[in-house]
């Protein structure tokens, strides 16, 4: 495996390798890397001539008092997984590297931004294209893979995609779960043992509220269900539970064709997200 | 010479020229083409093996109540001028085929669009960074060509392509006059014989204050100069005459290494641009 630090080494390698006809898939990440990340590589390696994992912590999609500086990092054990994983290229560069400008030209995601996440994170999904586009094309990807479990992420990086014609698709890879349920995640490590014990509640809530959906075909309902088992879990409380279309992320309506029963919940020193799509297709009238 | 209408197709042909390892050299315009044009196209056709223009009059970058649909277009005298610059592929799409959702993400440019055509045309150069991202992603170029006449054009696109690692270069043209001093533009079929007869008077203006700031180093001094000729202009109205640093468009300081004395000048169906690049380095101390 490749290691590159240097914006201008990615360039003049991904521009080599296109130039030469090969398909590059891209897998980026902010590493501290689980079996979620992993999975992602190992499907873009089935589907192309090189894979390239970027580990890079992005300062531009934290805002003030988040945990960008004590996100967890540790380079040396991720370049041994991404090896195993079959990563061909690992770009990590500095912060310095990527925004050696103070930028002031920004990109702003529409309404899909306002909900979910971005309603607590104002500028995060500013953060998350800028970063993205600067990695896309640094990186010249014919495929991308991103996880269903950052599912508000994927829908605005899809609707980027498709409206600025960026010359690459997008992959949408299923969340990995521990045994229990709980979505694999780099902030899980941040549980407390007791926290950890009740965290696969979000998920089993999740699919409470999704039953209840599937069978009553009421949202509401569907949501209050939701709500109130979220309620029930010690010492976590409830930042977010909505059903939303997906991948627009706007009401429910008889058009709707797939939607998003998505939470984020708050344990002493971690916020965890989790989400289940819900196929509606002949299922609604 | 190719001529494409769909975005598809055009991403399928510039796809396949990319994987065969062929640089494509890359002409935005929104037709009616002019000599300033096709400078451009030729001086593609010398650095790259394929040579792709696009005519595009890109409703996202005309404000209400300015001219998109008075603008001038014939495309098939402009087929015939790109075949004979040495264009290979005439990329022609209509709105619908470049805005098929009504996309809600946007770019933003930063300061660099607040003053000169910026401060009175809002949203402008969000319109062109959109057009562009789009078109870069839907032709992969490796130079792309820009006339030095839309100055401001060109010095935020530079910074954009920069700070956003797009994997091509920006290539400046310098502008390309009439007999008379005028610079050519598509706009300049709107003059009245006797404003054609005025107009010259935009670049003796701009070419007085560009004399006065290199005798004096006197940037207020320059400008004086310009505003004063350019009022004297019969017919004409001076939108705006500036000298900035170039290309970070702020005010001129000790370390500014290059300036930008440019001028808007309203005439009765055209307001028409120009503007002189003045190089500083090691004149000022």
């Amino acid at each position: 495996m490749k290691r590159i630090e240097k914006v201008t080494d990615m360039a003049a390698v991904s521009g080599r390798l296109a130039s030469e006809g090969k398909s590059i898939g891209f897998v980026p990440t902010m590493g501290y890397l689980h079996e979620g990340h992993l999975s992602l590589a190992r499907e873009a390696g089935k589907e192309n001539d090189v894979v390239i994992m970027s580990i890079f912590v992005n300062p531009a999609q934290f805002g003030p008092g988040e945990d960008f500086d004590s996100y967890p990092r540790d380079l040396e054990r991720d370049a041994e997984l991404a090896e195993k994983a079959g990563v061909d290229i690992l770009f990590h560069p500095t912060p310095e590297e990527m925004y050696p400008e103070n930028s002031e030209i920004r990109i702003l995601p529409g309404r899909q931004a306002d909900v979910l996440c971005g309603a607590s994170r104002p500028g995060h999904f500013d953060g998350v294209l800028k970063v993205l586009t600067k990695l896309f094309h640094l990186t010249m990807p014919e495929r991308a893979y991103f996880g269903q479990k950052d599912a508000q992420q994927l829908a605005i990086i899809e609707t980027f995609v498709r409206d600025y014609n960026f010359p690459l698709e997008i992959r949408r890879v299923p969340t990995v779960r521990e045994e229990d349920g709980l979505a694999k995640s780099s902030r899980n490590v941040r549980l407390t043992p007791e926290e950890r014990e009740q965290a696969p509640a979000i998920y089993e809530s999740l699919q409470q509220g999704a039953r209840m959906f599937r069978e009553s075909g009421d949202p509401d309902l569907a949501l209050g269900t939701l709500r109130k088992s979220l309620g029930h879990i010690p010492g976590a409380e409830t930042d977010y539970a909505e059903i939303l279309e997906y991948p627009s992320l706007r009401p429910l309506s008889a058009s709707s064709r797939e939607a998003i029963i998505a939470a984020a919940v708050q344990f002493s020193g971690a916020r965890l997200i989790d989400n289940i799509l819900v196929n509606l297709e002949g299922k609604r009238s």
